[in-house]
């Protein structure tokens, strides 16, 4: 397995690069970005940051938009942030190139339907082959953290739900809690997974909340803006707080008022994150 | 005059507002971005850095990636970002529709050469528009600094040095410091003002800071990254900083080992402007 550097940007006296190398799980080449903290440049192995992306976005967004590496350079904390599907000339896309299914919208999940399950396993991507490669390539330890936003926050609570002895801790803004019952959620999930909705509970996190054994939680911290356009509709976290508060879930859910969808709302926050899973590590 | 809200984004305890108004300078409509810190939101008045881009930017660059605004809410501080040249369906560009020369590349002067003269004068509108406009609608003071980057570190220096009772400080990243003599200001300088270089003095730092009463020098600090690829043919600081240190002109010039000249370098090093700032005001 080889990587190649793609671009490379000092940053708060650590690195932001790219590299692009050929996926097993995505059968395509496949970018990724990664924030070294100056620790890391010096020797020393740190703990990881999975950041998971929204809709449409690839691994620059919050590399660009977060405003993470001044904490994450004190913390010495990496952060990685992988692309939201497959993507490149051979991968199929949705015809209608909508925004919320296909290229840009992998959702996390293994596809099993035509024509996306060839490339769209972005679950095993994130859980097992990304790892993995960051952590035979750069100077970080098997310490795990998960964090993302929107779809990315799907993302991040259901992989962490399903897999809580990888991770220490999982954090999401403005997540898609149900993705079972909105509207975005049940379009890439008929299309990846078929029409049968048993098929999408193993990538509900709020399914997933009931089941999983109380020894296994995993600290989680979520906050969500009051004034998010998707909150009502595609985002409901309610029932995902019900059960969480019922189990004792290990569960920080803060509504932050006047706060939208935007990585303006993300940049405001995102400290409290960084710092929420070096105390975790 | 009115202005027209075109988005709102709470942010670090403020406000990031998009606004559009018909300009008397730029004979169209233009479009700015503002930060108000949670001070101003609060009643108080608060003194405004004006932050200038660089070629191809809009009034979106430093708002999206700069990461300036949980610092800049702290100190107390309204940001207030121009677009870089006029811009709409009746605004001349250049032919060639190059980067470095029409729209979004307007070089802060007031262009005497067709078919450019009608709309680009800029330099008018950073001096005299535009913050009579912020100080009409806002709740701001008339206290006033320069920041910018590249072609707008250009223009934050040659504005400051050309108006030093307007402003309490000056700042800039990667600034291009003696545009008369390198290949992006001879291209615009030519275009805008004309063959002469007579006519391009009064817009080259490198000229002004040769000539201005000691008595008026204002405050500058200036970052430059050692890895930028522009730094040799386009930026070419060293002249300038000749003679700043022939004259005593409170410049601070710091080279930033292994930076370019992207904005993750502006965001390793915004909080120090923004404190430089404040520290004038």
């Amino acid at each position: 397995m080889t990587i190649q550097l793609i671009s490379e940007n000092k940053v708060a006296g650590g690195l932001h690069q790219q590299f692009e190398f050929d996926s097993v799980a995505l059968k395509s080449t496949t970018r990724f970005a990664i924030f070294l903290p100056p620790q890391a440049i010096q020797g020393q192995s740190v703990p990881v940051i999975y950041w998971l992306s929204g809709l449409t976005c690839s691994d620059e967004n919050f590399m660009q938009k977060a405003g993470a590496f001044k904490t994450a350079a004190k913390l010495g904390l990496c952060i990685v942030a992988p692309d939201t599907s497959p993507r490149g000339e051979n991968i199929p896309d949705d015809t209608e190139k909508s925004y919320d299914f296909g290229v840009g919208a992998g959702f996390y999940v293994n596809a099993t339907q035509k024509p996306w399950a060839t490339h769209y396993h972005m679950y095993d991507f994130i859980v097992d082959e990304l790892p993995n490669v960051i952590e035979n390539h750069f100077n970080v330890t098997a310490q795990r953290a998960l964090a993302g936003h929107s779809m990315g926050g799907h993302g991040a609570m259901m992989i962490g739900l399903r897999n809580p002895d990888c991770y220490s801790s999982i954090s999401a803004f403005s997540p898609i809690c149900q993705p079972s019952q909105c509207p975005w959620g049940i379009k890439a999930f008929s299309g990846y997974l078929g029409a049968d909705p048993k098929e999408w509970r193993a990538y509900d996190s709020t399914e997933l909340i009931k089941a999983i054994d109380s020894n296994q939680f995993v600290p989680m911290l979520v906050d969500q803006g009051d004034k998010d356009n998707f909150l009502a509709e595609q985002l409901t976290p309610e029932p995902f707080i019900d059960v969480a508060t019922q189990r004792d879930y290990p569960l920080t859910f803060r509504m932050q008022e006047g706060y939208d969808h935007s990585y303006y709302f993300i940049s405001s926050f995102i400290d409290d994150h960084l710092h929420f899973h070096h105390q975790h590590f």
